[in-house]
């Protein structure tokens, strides 16, 4: 086990690499992002990299827009509306008209305003008293059999830990309680109890891609809402909200839309519910004369009365330029590129790492794959350390997955093949538990 | 009435304004803001202007910490620290020993984690079935005289709206009710059922300083919580949160913080009730471990608890150079100029503007003022376009009210002379309701 085993050409797998890069039509659309030369960048799952004009264009809003027009460019450029501005050049990329986005805040800070105000859609906000289901009682620590409405929100077990605190904050503030379950024991599990389901398209530990017309489908058929999070698939593959009548849906902007550390997430609200979307965070932004500075409040139309306060400007005009590299480019092709590139990753790891050191709870079926891949490896810690060292860039998901993102606007074949070379090599330089004598 | 009446001499307020301005100590400061040569700005309570180096720093961030290191700057360019390590830098400014700001998310987004958490803290939370005082019933709506508990959220009605909306949205979600009254009736009507008090700090309309002191004092007498809006205090003037005791606090950072258009606004937990901070918004940076990305949510120690998401990093580290114009500067130096600056711009108003055209509701006791000036105006909204066009750039507030505001960094007496003499020559221009045989 000191060598990699190779189980097929490794020259073969080079030259794959090289071939299938030559045919690739996104290829030049590496030029557009800052890499550095001799790494491979596989963590745009969780930071996407820096497109080369950013810089320049948030230059040009601080020094001329913020230094020299002050004020005025709330409106001469364009501020005060950046949020469904952006919300609308986000849509087309997650199959949605315009006018149901708005970007702003965090993902965590969305997830509560959609999951909120799906229980209210559902007609159940009993801690407000303003549901059909306001009773004496509340629903939390009730028995199923008790006439309690619907008092349920379902959230995915194994979604990123923030959409889990925030739905159970949001459902103890509304009087209802929260069910985990396994996103495969979802659409079972919802009934006439259930106010809202949340579920994350893309698990961010093991890529698998989640069932998102089914579950949506599960949700409706029971009187329900589907909340989706799209943080690792806007950008990533076809969402197609609107075509599978989701509800509400949030998604950041850093991971594949390359916005930016930290840069403001997104609220979609479906055309059909914005008349009757009642945040719980109805901030100025969302008043529909805001400049009336009037005392009660009366929501904006449209996904609008999503925004909450002043629009983080900075980071909101970085994610404006960051969004200009998407001009030309198919959200299909992407996901074609994108299965290719994880296929072909995943081809080679079998290639390169000794047997019996890695496995990967990704799925290999395409209908339930994301867009990053992950291996579990037990010493996954310090192989992830020694990674880096040698230029490939993942990220660990403690204890033991080491994740490596494909992000198609910048990655490339031969990016997946030394990937998987360096893996191989690198598995093979850390002692194993597979082989206690070693260590 | 065609020319401005000349109380005093204007050359003698010219020359006034000049000694005033060399005899200032902070006068040196202005050369760090990028200020439009042959304009007067006194809109920094709006936005406050650019500080020169801060471009470069945020290319620094960008091309460097984003572009080259990538996601290793969440540890070694200390971005995951940066919403406390900020919240520390703002603390000395308002009167808060460190550990007890976090810097992150809108305004409005604190405004309801500090009163929702405020009525926590009062022991009044029977929305979610946890505070004390849950019972069947709920606070909505019932008379006085029933046993309910602390179920009244007494507000500034005053206030900036945001603060009033979200109060409301806070109240509603906790099973309280609001009460809003002007802040001069508020010590009187806060009582045994008064579980927080929102006040903001100073009038965003008069520019009316409200007493922190007196009526926090009247709300801990009572048992309640103060919870204070510092968006036109924080940076203009001693706030002195510790000293006074204040329970929570709000602020924003783009007015006389000089963060950038929409820079994130910050949460003050006072340290003694931090282990009992119980966020409605408890985003995975506020766990106590967030990369063990736990199922259950376990708060972290201190103010970090009031962290939500992801911090935004570009505005976050824009935020962090503007600040650095603050190294040398004590905030009572500031308070300083800024009530030398008000009293001498009232002055030139006095002497410039013709009779009866412009009256301020900005108290005159140093005490009871901020850091603006407002006249109001039945033309205003005339008057503020054509002073804009003259280079005199102040703010509209509907539909009467002229907005001037001092930011003592930037601003100097001679600034003050100027635009009270283009406010007199605008006055004369735009024909006043006083004299309507001009229309």
């Amino acid at each position: 086990m000191s060598e990699p085993v190779q189980v097929s050409d490794p020259a073969g797998l080079v030259a794959r690499g090289a071939a299938l890069d030559a045919a690739d039509e996104l290829a030049p659309l590496r030029e557009l992002f800052a890499l550095n030369e001799g790494s491979v960048y596989l963590d745009g799952n969780s930071l996407g990299a820096l497109p080369r004009h950013v810089p320049e264009r948030v230059r040009d809003v601080m020094v001329r827009q913020w230094g020299e027009l002050g004020i005025r460019s709330w409106t001469e450029s364009g501020w005060w509306t950046a949020p469904e501005r952006m919300g609308d050049r986000i849509a087309p990329l997650v199959g949605a008209a315009p006018g149901q986005i708005v970007v702003g805040d965090s993902t965590s800070v969305n997830v509560f305003k959609a999951v909120v105000a799906a229980v209210r859609l559902a007609g159940q906000d009993r801690a407000s008293g303003r549901g059909p289901g306001s009773g004496q009682d509340r629903g939390s620590g009730q028995g199923p059999g008790s006439d309690e409405g619907r008092t349920e929100v379902l959230v995915d077990a194994t979604t990123f830990p923030t959409d889990g605190y925030i739905a159970r904050s949001a459902a103890r503030m509304t009087g209802c309680r929260i069910v985990s379950l396994a996103p495969a024991e979802l659409p079972a599990a919802i009934g006439p109890r259930t106010a809202a389901v949340l579920v994350n398209h893309v698990d961010f530990r093991t890529g698998r891609l989640h069932d998102l017309p089914g579950i949506t489908a599960a949700a409706h058929e029971a009187g329900a809402l589907a909340v989706w999070d799209l943080c690792h698939s806007a950008g990533a593959l076809p969402v197609g909200l609107d075509a599978h009548g989701v509800d509400l849906a949030v998604g950041c902007t850093y991971k594949f839309l390359n916005g930016g550390p930290g840069s403001p997430a997104f609220l979609y609200v479906a055309e059909r519910h914005q008349a009757r979307f009642d945040s719980p965070l109805p901030g100025w932004n969302a008043h529909a004369d805001p400049f009336a500075m009037a005392d009660g409040f009366e929501a904006a139309d449209g996904a609008v009365r999503g925004r909450v306060g002043t629009p983080d400007i900075l980071s909101m005009l970085a994610l404006d330029a960051a969004l200009d590299v998407w001009a030309d480019v198919r959200i299909a092709d992407v996901r074609a590129k994108s299965l290719a590139l994880t296929d072909f990753f995943l081809e080679c790891v079998e290639a390169y790492a000794p047997p019996g050191r890695v496995s990967s709870p990704t799925p290999v079926a395409h209908a339930e794959r994301g867009s990053q891949v992950a291996l579990r490896c037990p010493e996954a810690p310090a192989v992830m350390d020694e990674l880096i060292a040698r230029g490939v860039v993942g990220d660990l998901r403690r204890p033991d997955l080491l994740r490596f993102g494909f992000t198609p606007l910048y990655v490339g074949f031969a990016d997946a093949e030394r990937a998987a070379r360096v893996l191989g090599e690198v598995l093979a330089a850390v002692p194993g538990q597979v082989a206690p004598g070693r260590r």
